[in-house]
């Protein structure tokens, strides 16, 4: 019974991300709402919330693939989990010689944020 | 390789949520992670994070499941995603009459939020 179908996440490394208005004043449109809960998505795993909090908790935002694998699974984990973040847009990666390093895209991190923030106003 | 186990959110009807400090500020515990990412995870569905943005912006910030159909599923599949975003402490419910009625909590929404909320700073 479900009219959903697989669609591309529109979202680009850098691209600003204005969407939406918080839950509380408007309904979400359906192309916001499929945008905005691949998001969610990604963030709904431990393991996956875990690494992303160690990269934005980082000094400078920044965190190199070997400052955070401890997170109790294996490195091909790591790697897998990280790439959900980058393909959701959360995370941004950047190689520089033996190593990958990743940041957090504070444009989407605050359109999420502004999505639930007046609720509980 | 994975040390994750099933556990059982201590989220209750009417508890205040008051977790946790921004991912920017802090890294997660795995607990904490846990329990945030089920949150997470319970908006990271279209149809479910529509119902949630239905249920959230109505007048008073309630509304009756007889209001938030129009979803483009069936009514088994919107009772389902309903029971899930309760489980996961988004919303509560009260039959009233013939009709249940779905309410955002607010704490738990702002909780999410200010996890995400000062990386744009």
């Amino acid at each position: 019974m479900s009219n959903l179908s697989v669609v591309e996440l529109p979202i680009l490394q850098g691209e600003v991300v204005a969407c939406c208005p918080p839950v509380t004043s408007a309904e979400l449109s359906e192309t916001d709402a499929t945008r905005m809960a691949a998001m969610f998505k990604a963030l709904g795993d431990p393991v996956r919330l875990r690494l992303f909090s160690k990269v934005a908790s980082h000094p400078g935002g920044e965190a190199c693939v070997c400052d955070i694998q401890d997170v109790g699974v294996s490195q091909p984990t790591v790697s897998h989990h990280l790439k959900k973040l980058r393909e959701a847009g959360l995370l941004s990666s950047e190689r520089r010689g033996t190593w990958v390093y990743y940041r957090v895209e504070p444009s989407v991190l605050a359109a999420m944020s502004m999505l639930l923030g007046s609720a509980a106003s």
